[in-house]
This record gives structure tokens, sequence and C-alpha cells, in this order.
């Protein structure tokens, strides 16, 4: 089989593998779509310090089971399925309180362990969700991305009256952007970034107010209106934004953080207990596969709206590149694996 | 009636003001005991900022209603009531989602108006809450106190998993242990001091294990045991134990704060995010007088652990500068209004 490995930083090949055989347990998925996400671009750059070389990269992937290790239900067999990339232990702490995504042994396909910019993937068997047959592929493959926004929202829990503030309009707030609107029914959602064809496509996912924060302070563009959020998602990730957001943020709101900086950010908790504030903060996603596979079988949410792109997986460096650098019209990119 | 007046920052007097009387659903209570806590201080000595001079201090106070204004009930006059001291509007967002406390219009008596550091005090009837007979005067003076620790308690959820860490063995530290072994029945509670009397009362009040974090650092003292806490109360309010607290914690752990300060914290967002923890904040109570009247009931929690001296109210400078300066024998002080 063909797989897609970053031998090491900057250094991808197209490697013919044997084709793997599961364990007890695992099934093996053929691939046939696959997603590019930040954290792929990340690994190849040699910019994510969890990652081992050489990685098979990809964690966001949908194909068909073909073979079953023992154990599994030969029923499986030609089942198409989306494939959670959070493998955990089960029995620590983190898991025994519904966190698989921070098991103290933690491994991310794709990340930790070989992912699914392949032709085959070898898979727990229940890492791999049946997708009901109403979802097409292209939305099945799009599940991984808005669990990040289940994740998120299942911290923040939402209500119709709240008012949203989402920082960065790229993957992660858009799909934020379409749960708060489409699940939650979130009165207002306001999004602001740096590039208006980004708002562009937050409006376009359902954002009630988008602005240019290059244009014009948020603090500023909100006390024009009287609003005070009370609910602000950084999707953004800059360490500057929790104490702006703290500092916007309505008595008893939440901030969710999605960041990963490692530069300290400054807050003053007078600024945060006056108010009373929640920080949560929000990594992967914590069994939220069935939870989107709902959204998507009651239409409240709609993956074209973040797919701008297909590639076949030859030219994933084209893709990839494409991803990286063109931020105005690119957002989501698939890779074909036909086969 | 006599009322203990904080003139200007330093200038305490008893002074003799007239009789209030109840306006249209207010109740007048006549009151025998109050505590003194350490915001009590702060307006005394010119540290709070909401506060406004002339101002009777005393938030923590307890007696008899004597009188009551039109619409409340006659039948009230005489009962027992505890005051809570969170006065709010009732209908803006904060208060609209159960936190009264963070109301943006946000009263409390002893802060914004006039406390109970007085014979008498007029506050609204739903705010004097009546104490069953079972509760005695001075474990019903305790009731606000240990809503601190309710307070904490809702935000963090604790669970017979939990180890948790509580920085700071002062009151709040202190009714923070009863609630988690009391109520919640926590695995394991450590508290870290600088003051080895202190934790001597922690140990009274429950915790399993206490240590001087003057002597040795909190890291070392927990990785040499292996511990990693769940949960982890700074009820020491500096500013640079959030990051500590970031970086001991577990994964999946929640961290609360109770300081107010205004320097800023230092926080890396990679030790958040990373591990996915939460952060509450928690300040004074959002409606949770019921649910310590409820403990006090079924003995959960045992007030007489934190009560070190009893001073008639014309010797409120005495109890005062007691309570500052002797932290090593001292902890909740009450005042006595015998009539």
């Amino acid at each position: 089989m063909k797989s897609i490995v970053i031998q090491q930083p900057n250094d991808l090949v197209i490697e013919t593998r044997p084709l793997p055989e599961p364990v007890a347990g695992d099934v093996r998925v053929r691939i046939t779509l696959a997603g590019i996400c930040g954290s792929d671009s990340h690994i190849y750059r040699g910019h994510n310090p969890f990652a081992k070389y050489p990685r098979v990269i990809g964690h966001e992937f949908f194909g068909v089971i073909d073979a079953v290790g023992e154990g599994v239900d030969q029923a499986r067999l030609g089942q198409r399925v989306s494939v959670d990339p959070v493998i955990s232990c089960g029995t620590c702490y983190p898991c025994s309180v519904g966190k698989p995504n921070v098991c103290t042994s933690l491994v991310v396909l794709g990340v930790h362990r070989d992912g699914g910019f392949s032709e085959y993937a070898v898979v727990p068997a229940k890492n791999a969700w049946p997708v009901p047959d109403e979802i097409p592929d292209e939305h099945a493959v799009m599940i991984e991305p808005f669990t990040i926004a289940a994740n998120v929202t299942g911290h923040a829990q939402p209500t119709e009256q709240d008012v949203a503030l989402i920082y960065g309009a790229g993957p992660m707030g858009l799909v934020t952007v379409q749960a708060l609107k489409g699940v939650y029914n979130v009165k207002q959602v306001i999004v602001v970034d740096r590039i208006d064809e980004r708002l562009a496509m937050a409006q376009r996912s359902g954002a009630d107010w988008v602005f240019n924060n290059r244009d014009r302070p948020v603090a500023a563009a909100l006390a024009e209106k009287g609003i005070k959020p009370t609910l602000i998602i950084d999707a953004a990730c800059h360490p500057t934004i929790l104490q702006e957001a703290v500092s916007l943020a309505s008595p008893a709101a939440r901030i969710v953080l999605m960041g990963f900086s490692s530069e300290p950010s400054q807050v003053v908790q007078q600024g945060i207990t006056g108010k009373e504030l929640s920080i949560f903060s929000s990594r992967l996603n914590a069994n939220k596969f069935p939870v989107v596979i709902d959204w998507l079988q009651k239409g409240l949410i709609d993956p074209n709206k973040l797919i701008a792109h297909r590639f076949d997986y030859h030219h994933v460096t084209d893709a990839i590149e494409l991803f990286e650098k063109d931020q105005r019209q690119c957002c989501k990119v698939l890779l074909t694996f036909a086969q």
C-alpha cells in the first residue's frame, strides 16, 4: 500500500509499505478520503512537540472496513466508518471521568501512531464509527473537525440566551460557529479575524456579525454596541487573547481556550473572580463522534461550507502548501484515495 | 441603636443611629451575633476598592426578625434568621443564569450598603433565611462563611475519586476542607500553608495530609508521593499560585480561584489545554444559604472547629486587631450583641 510519510521535518515521501494486518480488537480501514488539518502541517514542518518521526500523518479519515482482527464482529466487514483518532487506556483518572482525550497514555493517530494519510490504516475497532447511509462520504470525513466544536460546546453548554464571541475564523472557529447557531441556536454569534475572506466564510457558516480586528480593536467595536459576550471562544490561539477575553466578558461568562502556546499569557485574577468567569480548555474530542453523527443526521451542520479543495493524494505536497499559504481562499482540503 | 461604623479608612466608631424602619419587602433583624471576615478588615484598612465610606461593616450576621415591611408575612416576626449579604436585581444576565453573586447591579451588605455590625439591620426579606431550631445561634452565624465553600464546590463538583489540594488554611481553606471531606467524601484532601498552627486547624477540619510549604516546595512534596491533584483550590490567593496549580494538576483536573489580586498572573496555555484543565473562579455565594443549612441539619460540617474567639461588640477594635495579627491562634472571631 501507499502511505504518506513524514520522514523528518520538511521531508515528505509517498512510500510503499506492506499491507498491515489487524490484530485482536482492531479493524483495517481502506481509506477513501482524508482531511488536512493544521496539525498535519505542524508535524510536516517540525512544529509539533509530540510527533515522532517517521510518521504517517492524518487524523481525519474515512473509509470502509476491509479486514477485522480476532474478536471483532465479521459483520463489520464492508462497513463505512469514520475514525476517531483518540486512543485511550480506559482506566486512568481522565478516562474514568469521561476525558479519554487527555488519557495519561494518550495516543493520537497521525501524531503518536501512524495515521490516515495512507491507502489503509489499522485502528481499534471501537475507534471506527459506523457512518449511517444517509451521511455522504465527504460529510463523514468531516466528522472529526466537527468533534472539535462538539468538545468546545460540551464544556461551554451554550444556550439560546448566549452572546458568543469567537476569535479566529479558521476551520476551528468555523465549525464552532456552525455548532453554536445550528445546534444550540445561540442568540448572537460574533466572529473576529484579520482576513476578510475568512470573515465571509464565517458569515456563510451562520455568524450574525463579523468584523476585521485589524481595522478596529475588538473592545472598541463591542463597546460601541454595548455588547458584553457571555461566551468567548479563542480559536485564534494567541496568548494575549485570554486577558482581552477576561476584560470583555460579561459577568458569569465562560471562556474556552483551544491554544497550545508555550509563551506565557498574562491574566489578572481580579478580572476573573470579580465576574466569576469560568475558563475551560478544549483538546481534541472526548467521545464526540456519536454526537456529531447525530448532528449530521438531523441536518444541524453543513460540512460542505468548509470544504474548499480536493486533491488526489499523490498531490499531497501541493495540497498542504495550498492549505498553509492561501488562507484567503482555502479552508478544508480533502485528499482522495481512489482505489 | 448602636452601629459599628468605618467613617473612613482606619477610623472606626461605635455610633448611635436612629432605629431603621423596614420598607416594603424588607425585614428588620435584631442582631445577636456577627462574624469578622478578612473583607471587614480590608474595608477598615481602606483596602477594598468597592467600599464607600462611612460604612457599617459586617456581612456574616444572625439575629431575630423584630419588624417587617409591607408585603412581608407577619408570621416572620420572631423568626431566627441568618442573612445572605448578596442583594441582586434578579433580571440581568448573571441573575438569569443563577449567579446573583455577580449581578450587574450587585449590592453586598457590609460593603456597598450598611451591614451587620450593628444592633439592628434592615435587609430584604428574601435575604433573611430562617434557621431551623436545631441549628444553634453560633452555627447559624457561620452559615455565610460555609457558603463560600458551597460556592466553590458547586463549581468544582467534587467526587469521592478526587485528590484535592488546597492552598491556604485560612477560614476559606478550612471551610472548604470541611465541605470536601464532610459533604463530598473526597478521597484525599491535602492542605498547604506557611503557618504550622493553621495546618493543625486544617487537620482538625479533616485534611488527610498537611505540610508547610515554607519548608518544602509543593511540587517536590507531591512528586515524592507521585500525587497529581485532580482538584486544586487556591484559598491563599497569591497570583503566582495559578501557574503552579496548572503545572501540578492531573490531566482533566479542575482549578478554583478565589483571589482578587490586581497583579497579573503568568500562565502558559500549553499547560492548561494539554491537560484540558478547567479553571473556575468563585466569588461570594450564589443562593447557597439553603445548601449550607441542609449541611448543618445533616451534621456534615462543624462550625465550632473554626470559632476561636468571642468579643462583645464594644471591643470590636480589639477583635479586628486580634484577627489581623494573630494568625497562629485566631480563625473565626465572633462579635456578640447582647441586648
